[in-house]
């Protein structure tokens, strides 16, 4: 182990300013894929988001235009009926949409599908946080144009995205017409059969107040059934040549801007937008007000311009890249798909809106919009490193929706709380209550998600206002949920685990090791805080109760075959006729019944492999090798949530290769579009698993004993991988060579001290000095364990 | 054991006059119980089925006028998609309504809910199969007439239904206006939440033509997705003072027939109408055709005029009762109810419509109309003894949907075929498939109801034509679907029993005896018949395939608590919380999610004690009556289906007051009620329950042998039972008193020979002599299995 200068290193967010692994570029010839394009090209900050539609409107794969919470009701019906089924589903819908730019060219609409396309690009920066798009367009008619925008969703101004849009005559004298509008209740597409696609409602939105003002505007509208208002202003720039003249007219639905000018060649006409927007519950904020509040923000933005604008994204995001970069040399593609992973990871929450992460994020429709457990299991373990306190405003959204999840509990005659498999508002939307509502280990998810966030910031006051209330009510389900067997064991039956190709099984290790780990956290904390305890009603037997129940806790094994159980029974119920499932059979889901794929030995995502990811010190290292052996061969993948958890057990267990190919398919699930499906939205959870895969596949890290251990090796494709995470208020970066592992504290003080396990072995770090030690040998694990038939990830790791 | 002349007992039939038990009267008092009324009261041929509304049509709880089959398709939507839901369901609605007859009393609408009901009486008459109404009625102007009708569906004419009509003045003369309507498309009440109640279309009936001639008229109506035509004539009489005009009219959805004229004191009007229903596939027989049919077929039913259709029905119904007449000597209420059910397993089904009989018959529209296990479970067994032909006649039906059922199993990706859980038209129409598709043992339903009626009548014509490939198609189901363990058991996963509080188990006792059976009745079949088997495509690998998995059938039992488990690991699940159960909680199913019922030892009805009750063989005595124990424990009776395998077991054990009890259950469910569901239909299989408790329980009769045997022991309060049933083309007649057992064969000739068991001793029985024989003292099986807390049935045992 040698010591060195913390400052010897480049910092995390350099690079060329060429560098292609800091854009994503789409070209004329991506046209075909116009749906995944929105949903790469979306933009957003956590409250804000924009699909990468073009400025005009059209051709569009799927319009959306989101403000994080705001939904709409609508009713549920079952062809029979069940007690506790829920009557009512939320569906996210769009706010009135700001980014729309229209364009007539001597009175021809540009449409990239008319006329001659000369050139067309779109570039999404990574690292400036805009979306660029650079049009030359021959209208039908033979007038050449030039286009460029540039698009911004603000990241430190929470209400605001703006574009700026210019037209340049090319050849000859042009008349343009630009309208600008902002449109509510923008149509959207017919809803496909596909169960995991949206439901949209035609015209959620009723107008309460529309207003113009010369350059300026402003929507207020609220929804019928989930009771919001929501407000968007808009305020525009205009500059050209002399000629040019506005108008502005609006209607309910629409404030639109109208330029018109004559343009010479060369000549350009410059339009700014800055939209603003804002929701409220109806009996919380009156329209007037929330109408005044998004026209004083579109105004500020207006006030300081575009290129203040810019400059601050550029300077939020250099903030945020300083901690979530990861460098990865090697592999140039899987670089950038990183970058990307990680931009969106970025954009996705924010600290200052006590609101959630959905599963598409602000990038689609997809699951209607919907929170999953994705949230707490695979996207808030990597923000808690790199923006602990967006993680804490996820943990604050759920707290604040205790009430719901304790009415559901008394519903379904539980204790404690139950919160929802599927929700926006707070209350439960899943329509097939196997795979909803018996997925009861959401609740020891976030349970989970808290005592990570508490390891790794050691957040006191989070902890007193919502922490340690979560951590009791769910511990209250748990205790309440299971039984005692006559042989003193404790049970979990008749639950739903993470692999949707199972339900209502008994005892699933990963329900039962995560109910564990609940019930103990619970225990730790209100044994710590005795009176916030006592608050919440927790005394000292309800605590002995927690205890021994997490003591108690059964993990099904089959000692015949030396393998963990996914659930109990599961290694004796038949196996799946791999031979006789075709290339076409995939995703099993849409091809066989679940009366088939319940009962038989598939697994649709990493289950036992994902309780052996978060649960690490429950398996020894021979568990581990045997489990990911026996179900590598019984899982198929048709979850976007499978690759990582096996790419991080294939790496601890020295399958380096196929933890490689299969972080690969994780952090290139949208960016290739592996599952048809990013056009619905981006799939958040598989680009933090790339994260997941890198940092505790590669890296080693480990984190389940409130200590943080690394027990890093490389796959043979990559040169360097360097990574930063936040532990207790320190950032620590870890650079990792085939030859020697490197752990610095580059933002500290000199004093300060930081002890990490490296390999088993302690590594105390300073702000003075990093710390540079050699990486072992990564022990032979003998063949690498078999897929079923045609599912191994695409092999890379050897190119 | 000695013998006696066949002839020394009264005919079954007979009774005096004045026998109340022979009759259910409804009077003015229970006008607050319309719609059960209406089911109580329905008429019906097993082809036409009319519910007791009144003549008037209100007040009234559901109208119904329903034909076997007859039937629309809805879509099903489902919040949640999955492959294989079905996509349209069947649902029974009514055909025009015949049964119409309103009357004005000086211009005022004889509504018993206006002016004074001086008098009112409906009697369902049992022995002559009609329903009986007689009121006086003062209108509110003060003016009194009488109205006396008559209504049957006639049994042996299979389209034809009737009702005379007689009004009379009582104090004054009164101007009477009199409307006889063919009425299409009537008004239906609103559905309920209830997942147990009916969804019904609005106008499912579009016309095709309708045709008024004098005092004939004839409607045909089409529906829009099943592809159906239905028929409806009516033919008048009318008869009174020469004042009496008529006029007729008719629209496209009702033919009226208005009869006017004036009656003085003492004068009669009495209108008689016939109608005749038909219905045919849109594709079979054109509209024409079939209205000539049902017109021709009235026309035929008033030429021979109202009395001879009521001889008919007498003479019908005497013949019938000659097999299916229980006598409960000590017990009146249930000697009443015993006959009423009965009397509508007669009425159920006919042994020409090759149709089945759905789970409330032709009496409501309960359960959308839809046909369950429950026929070949519970209804079958019955008539396979008291009218075979009908037996076949509902497995000819079932054979009839071989192509549905086959093409069923290949979506499901399953061998043979898989019959539907619930359906009209033969195609699966369940909603929720936890609870329908994955309920696959109605298909060792239907085999068994095979096998049974084989054994009872050696009917070679239907095996060749339909039950060898009914056993079949249904062995190779589950030869497919099961799975060998390395131990070399055969196992059936993920499978839901009869018990709707459990769902997707594994080896479900019930389900794997029955399959169990229906692989072997299949090889034994293939083997006696290769040459029919072997167009099948059956050889000898196949059939030794069925024999290996029947002879290796897993069959849980718990060794520890001695008991079998209803599935693998019951007995280990959580029990449920009965102290904390209230009375208001149940059927547990309106105050408890699935989640909490499925995995708990809380059972909705009889399902291991079901397997006892059809497959005796298979448990000793001793496992019988802890078996019994434990399950009456956990069994809380949320099903109608439950009562009566209870009683035969509990008879079986000896605990013959409890068996009593559920008897009692069981065949009161409809006339007292007890479900408040009986105004949605009358519950069929509850009904037949109570002859198999009586006949199985009581009478000891076990069939799983092809041998009839007889282990018949009386509880205390009854005095005598006599029973027949119809074995291998005889009818074999039973009379039990607390000392004697009597068999004889009361229409055989004299040297007819057929031997039953009597408490395991064999006796012959020849057409010459009855033989009768001592009933053996019934051994003290200890205290009676205590049933959940509040949940023992009613006692009347001891009465």
């Amino acid at each position: 182990m040698h010591t060195s200068s913390a400052t010897d290193q480049p910092p995390p967010a350099a690079g060329t300013g060429d560098d292609e692994t800091w854009r994503i570029r789409r070209t004329a010839d991506d046209l075909d894929r116009l749906g995944e394009t929105e949903s790469i090209f979306a933009l957003g900050n956590g409250w804000v988001g924009w699909r990468g539609v073009l400025d005009e409107g059209a051709p569009c794969g799927m319009p959306g235009s989101y403000v994080n919470g705001l939904h709409e009701r609508r009713e549920l019906s079952y062809p029979e009926e069940g007690y506790a089924f829920p009557q009512e589903s939320d569906t996210v819908i769009s706010a009135p949409n700001a980014a729309l730019i229209r364009l007539w060219v001597d009175d021809e609409p540009l449409d990239i599908r008319t006329g001659t396309l000369r050139s067309h690009e779109r570039v999404l920066d990574l690292r400036t946080g805009v979306l660029r798009r650079d049009t030359e367009w021959i209208s039908p008619a033979g007038r050449g144009v030039r286009i460029r925008s540039t698009r911004l969703v603000s990241l430190p101004r929470r209400p605001v995205a703006a574009v700026r849009y210019e037209v340049e005559a090319l050849d000859a004298p042009v008349e343009l017409r630009v309208c600008s509008d902002l449109l509510a209740n923008e149509k959207v597409p017919e809803r496909s059969d596909d169960p995991r696609a949206a439901s949209v409602p035609t015209d959620p939105l009723t107008a309460e107040s529309y207003d113009a003002n010369g350059l300026d505007g402003v929507l207020v509208h609220r929804t019928e059934r989930s009771g919001q208002r929501v407000a968007v202003a808009v305020s525009h720039l205009v500059d050209g040549p002399d000629t040019v003249t506005t108008t502005g007219d609006c209607i309910p639905d629409r404030i639109r801007l109208t330029v018109t000018g004559r343009l010479h060649p060369g000549e350009r006409l410059r339009l700014t937008k800055f939209a603003a927007y804002e929701w409220a519950a109806v009996d919380g904020v009156p329209a007037d007000e929330l109408a005044a509040l998004v026209s004083a923000e579109a105004d500020a933005a207006r006030a300081d311009g575009f290129d203040a604008l810019l400059a601050d994204q550029r300077a939020a995001l250099d903030a945020a890249w300083q901690v979530a970069d990861v460098r990865l040399d090697g592999d140039q593609e899987l670089q950038q798909a990183v970058r990307f992973a990680m931009f969106h990871l970025i954009q996705a929450g924010r600290p200052d809106s006590d609101r959630t992460i959905s599963a598409k994020g602000l990038t689609g429709n997809g699951y209607d919009g919907h929170v999953l457990w994705d949230t707490e299991t695979y996207v808030l373990p990597v923000l808690t490193y790199l923006a602990p306190a967006v993680a804490r405003s996820a943990l604050t959204w759920r707290h604040a929706h205790l009430p719901e999840a304790r009415e559901r509990a008394r519903e379904l005659r539980l204790t404690g709380a139950t919160f929802p498999w599927r929700t926006i508002g707070g209350r439960e939307c899943s329509g097939y209550w196997p795979a909803g509502t018996a997925a009861l280990h959401v609740n020891a998810d976030i349970a989970d998600a808290v005592l990570r966030y508490l390891a790794a910031t050691d957040d006191q006051r989070f902890l007193a206002d919502a922490g340690l209330e979560l951590l009791v009510e769910t511990a209250r389900l748990w205790h309440g949920f299971g039984h005692w067997s006559g042989d003193g064991d404790f049970h979990l039956h008749g639950v739903t685990g993470p692999d949707e190709y199972a339900a209502l099984v008994d005892d699933n290790v990963f329900t039962n090791l995560m109910a564990k780990r609940n019930l103990r956290g619970a225990a730790d904390a209100a044994e710590r805080h005795p009176d916030l305890a006592g608050r919440l009603g927790v005394d000292h037997d309800e605590v002995a109760g927690w205890r021994a129940a997490a003591d108690a806790m059964v993990v099904p094994y089959d000692g015949e075959r030396e393998v963990h159980q996914q659930a109990a029974g599961f290694t004796e119920q038949p196996e799946w006729d791999f031979a006789n499932t075709g290339e076409d059979d995939y995703p099993l889901l849409l091809h066989f019944p679940y009366l088939e794929l319940y009962r038989k030995q598939v697994v649709k995502q990493a289950d036992l492999v994902l309780a052996m990811q978060v649960c690490p010190g429950e398996f020894t290292a021979a568990e581990k090798a045997r489990n990911l052996t026996y179900y590598e061969a019984r899982t198929v993948r048709d979850s976007s949530l499978s690759a990582a958890p096996q790419a991080v057990l294939a790496a601890e267990v020295g399958h380096l290769d196929l933890a490689y190919d299969l972080f690969a398919e994780s952090v290139l699930q949208d960016l290739a579009d592996l599952g048809d499906k990013t056009a619905d939205g981006l799939h958040l959870a598989s680009l933090a698993g790339a994260w997941l895969a890198l940092v505790q596949g590669f890296g080693g890290l480990r984190d389940d004993r409130g200590v943080l251990s690394f027990d890093p090796r490389l796959p043979r494709r990559i040169d360097r991988l360097a990574f930063s995470l936040r532990w207790r208020g320190h950032r620590l970066r870890v650079t990792l060579t085939p030859t020697e592992a490197r752990y610095e504290l580059p933002d500290a003080a000199s004093d300060t001290e930081v002890e990490v396990w490296h390999h088993g072995e302690s590594v105390r770090i300073t702000g003075a000095e990093a710390v540079t030690v050699p990486m072992p040998q990564v022990p032979d694990p003998g063949p690498e364990p078999a897929s079923p038939p045609g599912r191994r990830p695409t092999r890379r790791s050897a190119a």
